[in-house]
């Protein structure tokens, strides 16, 4: 066990917010990345926490990003947010849209927030789950880079191409997932590589499209989506609804725009909310208690719902105060304020 | 090879809609099942094409049905059009609703038909397809019987749960997916008993919760999602969109309300759609071309599109005017009609 320091809440966001600042994001984009990275910290997501802070110095140090880039929000009087990141870090952009998402999704029924021009590292659950926390399904979908391969392919097109759905519970935390369409996470890979491990099957091929359990190999052909060809439709289905759908780059065409390695990719992102009540006409609370008696039938055969380990973690950090990040990681942020 | 008869594509829907006639649908409803039926045969989609006028037959056999149920649409003005089927099957319904998804799609951005209070036996991807002829993109979901364990579980509570996608090529058939997100169709299993052979692993429990290769074991346990803890997730979201979402029952509450063995399952159905023309700002052709590069990326290194098969068998059958069906179900369609 790595030796851990202990960060209280207050000081993850003091941390994260100065790195940011001293890479030269303004205040307003510092604050809306030291809040996505405080929540992740709080759930122990190690890999979206201030981790990721590495990917936020290295990208402004590539030069392509504007860190002081004002999202613009389209005038709309359909049921869709356009928010322009004009360049700048999503998270903004995402934070300037979502009270009129809201507000539209209780208008229409159903709306979606659509970020364009943006760089994009972060977790899709805490989006969906604010979307949850107004008392709306929230989905989420963004492309990455061209690294998975479709089914029966040989080469990599698609991206890792996540999709997050979150769903509202009276009194309780959300019924939420966030997954990857790729077998394995790149990090994944990474770990194995750095362990000296083998794969397991199926989760990648080499550059001449061969089936490989070689993590270099892997690294240098393409990853497999999750699923066979069934997920591999999905991340498609990905593709063109983060991407072609709301005039944003697929994940090859991201790829291609990308900055040096370590950098956060460049890609749109789609956000769709559902309003239960105009949905159900108005019902919802039956409706509730229809859907809870659904995950009690899950949880009462010893299934668990996705995100409980989040939420168990998230309830104990609140209640102690603080968190715990490797003594390494910690170390190493400190580079990133000199 | 099973003996084969050829039927003109007239032959298929007039022997369609006597059978329904025949059984004791209305003029309205018999036209459309028949239609809904005549395209899969097209498509060699031969497990829901003609085969399921036996299942049409024996949900009126069962009472519960209303084969001359007039669906009715709320009015709306919202992008949600909810169409109650009054106890009727789908299909008249989604004909009854389709036009005004259609017309609020493009007002809103967005839209959803939301369809209660119905027997559904059909295929999905009829009615996405239907919408990428309208130039949007669909997307639609329903629940079925709680056949299948979430991951981790021991025990039926999802359905087979499919989940169908289609997206508007210019002047080319649509992108289409429609798959079950259970790892195998009931039918397989079934086929898999006939034929004495073991399943493949990790696709069925049995009735204790062990992994099962048994197909009859399979049947009285239950089947397993495809793609592990995500296709459990992504099966749990279908039950919640389909289901609590728009007011009707889950699978577990569908098959406590099931007719007996061989009868169309009884829930809500929910298919959403999406204008491209309006979440691109107005530049859709552009992105047209960004997503036939997608496609083209794909194909060129040898992988195949979903539906491709369907889309072949489509053009030959059109091309030769006529269908194929095996005798036997030929035979055994007249009993249908005594």
């Amino acid at each position: 066990m790595e030796p851990k320091t202990k960060l209280t809440l207050d000081q993850v966001r003091g941390l994260a917010t100065d790195v940011l600042t001293h890479s030269g994001y303004d205040a307003a984009h510092a604050g809306a990345i030291a809040g996505m990275l405080h929540r992740c910290q709080l759930d122990d997501c190690q890999s979206h926490g201030l981790f990721r802070l590495f990917m936020c110095a290295a990208t402004m140090r590539d030069g392509k990003i504007d860190g002081a880039a004002a999202p613009r929000i389209a005038p709309s009087d359909t049921a869709i947010v356009r928010a322009d990141a004009r360049g700048g870090m999503s998270l903004l952009a995402v934070q300037a849209g979502m009270p009129l998402l809201i507000e539209k999704a209780r208008v229409h029924g159903m709306a979606a927030l659509t970020v364009n021009n943006c760089f994009h590292f972060s977790a899709l659950w805490p989006e969906v789950e604010d979307l949850a926390g107004a008392g709306l399904a929230g989905l989420s979908m963004v492309p990455s880079h061209a690294w998975v391969a479709p089914a029966g392919g040989r080469r990599g097109t698609l991206g890792t191409n996540p999709l997050a759905f979150s769903w509202p519970r009276q009194g309780k935390t959300p019924f939420t997932f966030d997954f990857a369409t790729s077998g394995f996470a790149r990090g994944e890979i990474e770990l194995y590589k750095r362990a000296g491990k083998q794969l397991p099957e199926g989760v990648a091929i080499d550059r001449d499209g061969n089936p490989t359990r070689d993590p270099q190999a892997a690294l240098d052909g393409a990853m497999l989506t999750f699923g066979g060809h069934k997920g591999s439709a999905l991340s498609i289905m990905i593709e063109l609804m983060a991407g072609p759908l709301i005039d944003d780059l697929t994940s090859k065409e991201s790829q291609a725009a990308a900055g040096a390695d370590g950098t956060a990719p460049y890609h749109g992102q789609i956000i769709l909310a559902f309003d239960p009540d105009q949905f159900s006409g108005g019902k919802a609370d039956a409706n509730d208690a229809r859907a809870e008696r659904l995950f009690a039938d899950i949880v009462d055969q010893g299934a668990r719902l996705p995100s409980q380990r989040r939420y168990a973690a998230r309830a104990r950090n609140l209640a102690r105060g603080y968190v715990e990040i490797s003594e390494g990681l910690h170390r190493d942020l400190q580079t990133l304020l000199e």
